[in-house]
């Protein structure tokens, strides 16, 4: 964490000072006339959105919320180990780490082939496999996610709070708005006490549908979520339970002969469990709430799939029948087909695709959306990008939404299909389920999302320089000792949410202290070149490293380097008193060598554009200053702001 | 974390159900008339117990300050290792973590044998050894511990708060009260603004003097800290500041040929530096304030002792000039010698002890003394111990600070005295500076501590049984996997700051799960045998865990066991609807053994009994069932509570 650059301030340095919300009156109940970007709906997509908006003290963000408050509990609970490098960009990853369930390890449970009335544990299998990611896949009540967002939201230069009790109603987009206009108006109603039936209408730059599966922004789009016209049921409780079933505090999957199968999700705080128990298929347009399912009847379906161990629930926090088809709109803005001007609305989440919970995937890629979105509005925003920027949000997120459902559709039927028996040669055999599962373990990690060749994604043509490091995938972090200080370090924790591209240079095997070394020279050009991005992108007043930050990692040992014989352009001068920031350089762990880890060329070294948020944008040769310059010109707007 | 236990409660789990706080008046502006325990002063010392007797919500504690709010800036800032292991069990160690500067190296510096004038390095080291503790040792603004401890108050069941501007005036003893009373009488002086000059009156079971160097509790007590008649004067500064001295990220100690010496010691953020410049010894009885030291002369002393280096400082956040002599009382509470009664008043921290700040070990130390003490007046007040057990304290941290400040006198000397030259052959080798850091690694990093045998602290006999446990130290943690879940977890962090004991139980070379294994065999006694100390100091009501929380870590890996055949006292139910914990049980992590680290017998096993505040009191042989029976036999007591 760096603080206090621009003088010393007491307490905690997370509360940003506050800055004048000029034409946002924070007190006033009532919504200002324009914002910058209206959120609708405070789920993991709006929320986190908001707070990544709220790193722009410039940008006047609003959230709105048809709920009277915050959520309390329920919903989904799966974090994916990616999610977890995005919370770290936060800054909240630690509290999440020490509160939830770590998922080590998955078990299967498939009928005991001696007395198939009762289960038998057929597997278990390491969840994450080694090296994937350093953050585990944890298990959290979706409410504690939320509350780390609102928090942050609080702290933020703004002062940021949702905007409670306020629906939407409907929207209207002025296609031909030319920018600094408000094109979208917003109309919503009022459903606090006092306030009942009161209408609002808000004209913003932009607006987000971050509302939910039955989201009026999709609607109001003309958007329609399609795919299986079936639903499927499931029933999920989270409860207090006694049971001897050995493997209560493990991720488990239990197959019964003749009852279904049961999804066991241990709960954060050793003694909570979530269990999904799966129900049959709706017919088309049927909705689950005509089945008049009780919670009773869950436990009992509980109960006999996981025969003959007793489970004796003692308290249900929370239950729910929840019912989902795999579903996905066509696009995710309002820019019609063959249209050619820039989106102003846009819609993420629920509100745009639906899957099943099987996969553990709803919240996981919901945020991931937003957190796509979010650097471009406020690079737009903030001058930094042409509007044309926000194309590449729904071009990335459809696609990957797509594969998602393919996946989930797949694994679903796996988990739904009949066990394989004498009598049913074509069921599925529960060596497959588990087969499968490891499979797409990176999968459903998320970190397996590869954006495709664009403007923001440059050709692998230079792959070959850092294999591990493949081109529009998440820059894969591995351990460094920080030069300055040697502090153990991971390289990826210097991306924070705040809508900067890194560029990470990995040094060859050279003196990098030398006169003509190759990284002296790109210091050089980042420096004082006309061409060079830092200079052409960055404004005056700010930082050096406010829209490029550039680190480097070179291969000797931090006892070997001299500080002060190192480029002076990796300890630049910051802040209103230019102070030095010692955190650009760095050098490998001699444990675990991020030049082997990452199959980095360690004759001719490379570099690595990401973006903010950390995608590997390019990989390229040291000396490719040119290359470079090009990416960003293509990327950035010069002069504007 | 655990937490759920007794239903689902929504929000963050750190904040405990509020109790209903019978005579203490929350939201009344004036102090109840009796209290259990008096803490007087909001420094380290006194937060330490005052966040360790939130944890008990029967036990009505009032802290004062004569300040009129919590500390925004200055004082110490070293937090060692063992400290870090403190933290964890209060549950802010991460957050520590996240925003300390990590001492990883400290640097010595020398004149240059060539041009003497200059300085140049002379020897690194790495500044915690490996192994020592799985936590950093690390540098923070005292301000912000404070603000941890702080929030654990405001978040426990009595949502204690101090009491600020009020001063101690004096107090009075009543000797020869009894159990049940109210003995001392403490008299305070309001400074509010409105109550200037108005006295209140409390009494108390427990009065603690955590009122620092120049204690009032320890005056009323006629008791005076003795050691060196003249005081060393110290300048110090909090800088923002711009230097071309390589190491301004490193601890570095800096002794130049003529000029004297600093040390730099980096703060969090990234840019904060600490410089201590020592200042020429005082006179006896001469106070540093007669000097009329300025900043200026501090930082012109700074930037001679760097030279050639540039240190252009551009924010003063803090300076003091820093007095301070190494001083120690004879005695920490109220008892004279001879005197054959319980104690009713203690002395803690810079009250009872001052030191050089060179060494770091003023806070460090400081909240070690009423770590030491809080659970024990807690089991007093809670009628699980006599009153005798508090004479201990004394005992233990007399011998700790006397022990202190005897490395703290020759390590200031040797900081102190000019360098060995030509012309001073009898001055100090900055080589065997660098040595004497070493040596003492462990000294400084708090974990060298060891109580002497006495009712709290068995004998040794057994020690061969666990080397790596010694008798009388702080219990080292080690890494284990958790059976019910295989999460990797630290086995010390099961230490909480909840006043239980714990008794960890490491088996032998046989199966567990055997119906004759001496694990089972073990937990038959504790669990129906008469003499059981789980029995025999467990209230009706309490968790079985309440008292003594038995934890067992098997030799086999966490595949190869089966829950359901391990003995049900380690699957203890608890809580309102008894749920099953399943956080008793761990298996060896394969990469780092714990039998091997610790040296535990790998054919007998062994049990290790630990205290509240985490020091091993006794290694016992796993059949042992009398001895570990007749040792709580003389320290708790049965039936009371
Ligand atoms: C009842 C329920 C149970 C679920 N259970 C599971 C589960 O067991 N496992 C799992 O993985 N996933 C579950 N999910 C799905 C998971 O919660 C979602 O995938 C995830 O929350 C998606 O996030 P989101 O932000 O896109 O939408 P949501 O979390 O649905 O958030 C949308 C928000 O918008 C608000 N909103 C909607 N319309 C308007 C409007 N017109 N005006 C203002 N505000 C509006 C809603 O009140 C809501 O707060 C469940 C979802 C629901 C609703
Ligand atoms: C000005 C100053 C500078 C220091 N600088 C350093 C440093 O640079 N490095 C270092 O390692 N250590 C330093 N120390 C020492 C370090 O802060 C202490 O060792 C540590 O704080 C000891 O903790 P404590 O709780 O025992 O006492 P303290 O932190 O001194 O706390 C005592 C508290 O009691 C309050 N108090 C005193 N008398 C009364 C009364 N009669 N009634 C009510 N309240 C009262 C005080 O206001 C204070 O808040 C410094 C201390 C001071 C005072």
């Amino acid at each position: 964490m760096q603080f206090h650059l621009n003088g010393f301030r007491t307490g905690d340095p997370d509360i940003c000072a506050q800055t004048d919300t000029t034409g946002m009156p924070a007190d006033s109940d009532e919504l200002p006339g324009t914002v910058d970007v209206l959120i609708v709906g405070c789920g993991p997509a709006g929320l986190t959105l908001a707070a990544q908006l709220a790193a722009f003290p410039s940008i006047r963000t609003r959230i709105v919320e048809q709920k009277a408050g915050p959520l309390e509990l329920g919903q989904a609970d799966g974090i994916a180990c990616r999610t977890m490098e995005m919370f770290h960009a936060f800054g909240f990853c630690e509290k999440v780490m020490k509160e939830a369930y770590w998922v080590n390890e998955t078990t299967f449970w498939k009928p005991d082939p001696d007395r198939p009335e009762t289960i038998t544990r057929s597997g278990r299998v390491q969840d994450v496999e080694d090296g994937l990611s350093e953050f585990p896949h944890v298990i959290l009540n979706q409410a504690r996610v939320h509350d780390f967002y609102l928090d942050i939201m609080r702290k933020s230069a703004n002062r940021l709070e949702p905007d409670y009790s306020r629906r939407l109603v409907d929207l209207a987009v002025d296609p031909s708005a030319s920018a600094g206009d408000y094109p979208v108006t917003a109309r919503l109603e009022r459903t606090g006490a006092g306030h009942e039936g009161k209408t609002e209408t808000v004209r913003a730059k932009y607006v987000v549908g971050c509302d939910g599966a039955r989201s009026a922004v999709r609607k109001a789009l003309g958007r329609e979520l399609t795919g299986d016209s079936a639903n499927q049921a499931w029933g999920v409780m989270d409860v207090l339970a006694v049971t001897d079933f050995p493997d209560i505090r493990f991720k488990a999957l239990v197959q019964s002969k003749s009852e279904g199968s049961i999804l066991i999700i241990p709960r954060e705080g050793g003694y909570l469990v979530r269990i999904y128990v799966e129900l049959d298929k709706l017919n088309e347009n049927e909705r689950v709430a005509g089945r008049n399912i009780s919670i009773d009847q869950l436990i009992a379906a509980a109960q006999r799939i996981l025969h003959p161990h007793a489970l004796d629930v003692k308290e249900v926090a929370w239950w729910s029948v929840y019912e989902i088809g795999q579903r996905l709109c066509d696009r995710f803005d309002d820019v019609a087909d063959g249209e050619d001007r820039p989106p102003h609305v846009f819609i993420a989440g629920d509100a745009c695709h639906t899957h099943s919970p099987k996969a553990g995937q709803g919240m996981n890629v919901s945020m991931q959306d937003t957190f796509n979105l979010g650097w471009k509005l406020a690079h737009v925003l903030l001058g930094r990008s042409s509007p044309a920027l926000l194309h590449s949000y729904s071009e990335e997120r459809q696609e990957t939404a797509r594969m998602l459902i393919e996946f989930d559709r797949n694994w679903s039927r796996m988990l739904s299909a009949p066990l394989k028996s004498e009598s049913n040669p074509d069921g599925v055999d529960p060596e497959d389920v588990r087969r499968h599962f490891v499979a797409h373990g990176r999968y459903t990690a998320g970190t397996a999302t590869q954006y495709r060749s664009s403007t923001l994604t440059g050709s692998a043509d230079h792959q070959h320089l850092a294999t591990g490091f493949p081109v529009g995938m998440r820059f894969h972090s591995a351990p460094v000792i920080r030069l300055a200080d040697a502090k153990a370090v991971h390289l990826g924790h210097t991306l924070k949410a705040d809508g900067r591209w890194r560029l990470f240079t990995f040094a060859g095997a050279e003196d990098p202290m030398a006169e003509s070394s190759t990284i002296r020279r790109l210091c050089l050009f980042l420096d004082t070149a006309p061409a060079s991005p830092v200079r052409k992108y960055t404004s005056k007043g700010e930082d050096i490293d406010a829209v490029l930050d550039m680190r480097a990692v070179f291969q000797q040992g931090h006892r070997d380097l001299d500080l002060n014989r190192l480029p002076a352009f990796l300890l630049p001068a910051k802040g209103r008193y230019g102070l030095r920031d010692y955190e650009k350089m760095f050098c490998p762990d001699p444990v675990s060598d991020i030049f082997a880890m990452r199959g980095i060329d360690r004759t001719s070294g490379c570099m690595v554009v990401v973006r903010p948020d950390q995608y590997v944008s390019l990989v390229l040769p040291l000396d490719a200053h040119a290359d470079l310059a090009a990416f960003f010109d293509r990327v950035l707007l010069s002069g504007v702001n």
